[in-house]
């Protein structure tokens, strides 16, 4: 007697999701009995728009965010702030400032953060294309670095800054500091260093 | 200033993905990040996957189980026993009870149990199938009932019971009672009970 399996689709289809980030054994088998059972599924509508995204979305040649044929939505606003230009890490970086509404300018999204451990150098990041954007503006940019808190992200502000100095721009970067809603009893020592040494005048 | 946004084919993707049971908003636009950026991603094998094993996969007419155009694992196993006969409510309970090892006749999948709250009553069940085979059947079939501990389990195996009553079958369920690995401080009451009522001499 042979033990039964899932039929090899079955299983090809679970291999292929458990391959995505966050999706465990459990989860992929869960899903692709929902794909292929729930009246709801829309297997195809789900197919068509992964390769569709992948065959349209590129990253943005000037400033590394996401864009299209149809071109890169920050870059071809006319009404946004060229003196202004916000360095981050990531593409996805840009959705929450955007979504904070507080910035006005440009992105320049580096593709990572130097890590050593990870062998990613600056080499590896769209260091290259920035120091090109700022020789070729015509006026003084500000160079707002909103890297992440962390070891890697000092790193590269500090690279980023050793690299610039001199060039046609003004260096500064977001603050750290408590959180919005967080109170002093959940923040950490090191937020708490950083919180008073950033203190403002009132 | 136009608030940016990912390009429309990625939020198409990430709508698609949300749909996806157990995958929130943020997971959808993890993977969907993923997919686009990631040298490991193959969303065109993904997208493949998902296409082909909706095409190919369908229940088995006979018990239920997935089959493909090639067959049914189970159905078309000349060495599984005749005469027992494994009811169970989805088609995923198959995997466990073989990978059990505990288990060597045939399956019939019920595609559900009775739940008056979610409107499943006997006709949304595929139980004529399962009475026509039972008619069918030369010799006398022990139907075991593996439905689940809960009480829509219980009111089908009741309701089946009812059903098959003087049909040329024997009708049994499985055991209910302590699991393996658990000790009684962890068993529920309705648990103890169940394997108090179970007990058999040793």
């Amino acid at each position: 007697m042979k033990r039964v399996d899932f039929p090899e689709p079955v299983n090809a289809l679970i291999g292929e999701l458990k391959r995505l980030p966050g999706v465990g054994p459990r989860s992929a088998e869960r899903i692709a009995v929902w794909l292929l059972q729930s009246p709801k599924a829309q297997p195809v509508g789900l197919a068509e728009a992964v390769v569709r995204a992948r065959q349209r979305v590129r990253p943005c040649p000037v400033c590394g965010f996401f864009a299209t044929d149809s071109g890169c939505q920050v870059c071809e606003d006319p009404s946004r702030d060229e003196r202004l230009l916000c360095v981050v890490e990531q593409a996805t970086d840009v959705l929450p400032l955007e979504r904070s509404g507080a910035f006005r300018g440009r992105y320049h999204c580096l593709g990572g953060k130097l890590s050593p451990l990870d062998r990613v150098s600056p080499e590896d990041l769209r260091i290259p294309t920035l120091v090109r954007r700022l020789d070729e503006a015509s006026e003084e940019i500000e160079v707002i670095l909103a890297l992440g808190a962390d070891v890697e992200g000092e790193a590269t502000a500090n690279y980023l800054a050793e690299l610039l100095r001199g060039r046609n721009c003004r260096l500064t970067r977001i603050a750290q500091g408590l959180p919005a809603g967080g109170g002093l009893e959940h923040a950490d020592e090191l937020t708490l260093v950083r919180a008073m040494q950033g203190r403002r005048s009132f």
